[in-house]
């Protein structure tokens, strides 16, 4: 086993694996968590299934993990689901093979149907990405396709 | 086999799979592609590794696939590579399993560093996402780091 090789195992301490929960997240993931601060760190150490055809990680995928963060800030704050309905991104620095990148959310407004997110991503002191995002949170619908009443 | 089986494995017409040339290619892909009035229509086929928790298409995915498509529309009209500088989404309509899912991009402005595109997903007749996005060319370096005179 080369140096880099054991680096790239190593699972920063505090972070956590979280189960996949849906078929994007066991292709794509795992995805792992820390609570700093009562924010929720995600993280994911970059792989082949990663990387685009210039060796850097898919534009695609800096996207998804974004997403994933702009939503479990949302999440934790609200405690409701939602779905994402508008996303701008930022790529600021280029991540590759074998990075360990992070990212943090921050709710900026919550009002009764939307919430509005922004995130960054790094990897060490680099910021990687920026990104901003506005969910509308799910209500769940009865028989007739009206929404039920709010749950909460 | 079961008729919606059958149609999920039917490839419409004019389309022919583009061989993937990246690990992200590979675990998300294959993406299809064919030229109509010289525009390139790129699909895919929603599979069970594209679905979220609530079992429609992750937006991550969403975004990877107008990423491809945005960035396929500026390969056809400039030649050059390029790599994402800003993207921003509108998630309209969500995609479901087994969706057979189209795209395609338009170059809105081309200058000597950097290409504005604009690209809208679509399923039959709905749109599910519109996006833009800014690309920067990449040229190749020399050994002193400096950009080497453009090919062209």
């Amino acid at each position: 086993m080369t140096a880099s090789s054991t680096a790239s195992s190593v699972l920063p301490p505090g972070f956590a694996e979280i189960p996949p929960m849906s078929g994007f997240g066991r292709a794509m993931g795992p995805w792992y968590e820390k609570t700093e601060n009562g924010k929720g760190i995600l993280g994911f150490r970059a792989g082949e299934r990663h990387i685009n055809r210039l060796g850097i990680i898919h534009g695609g995928m800096m996207m998804a993990f974004a997403d994933v963060v702009l939503s479990e800030a949302q999440r934790r704050v609200t405690g409701r689901p939602s779905v994402t309905m508008r996303m701008a991104v930022d790529f600021v620095s280029p991540a590759r093979l074998g990075d360990w990148i992070e990212g943090v959310g921050e709710v900026t407004r919550s009002t009764r149907n939307l919430v509005f997110v922004r995130a960054r991503i790094w990897r060490g002191k680099h910021t990687l990405m920026t990104a901003s995002g506005v969910f509308n949170f799910i209500r769940p619908r009865g028989e007739d396709g009206k929404p039920l009443p709010e749950q909460e």
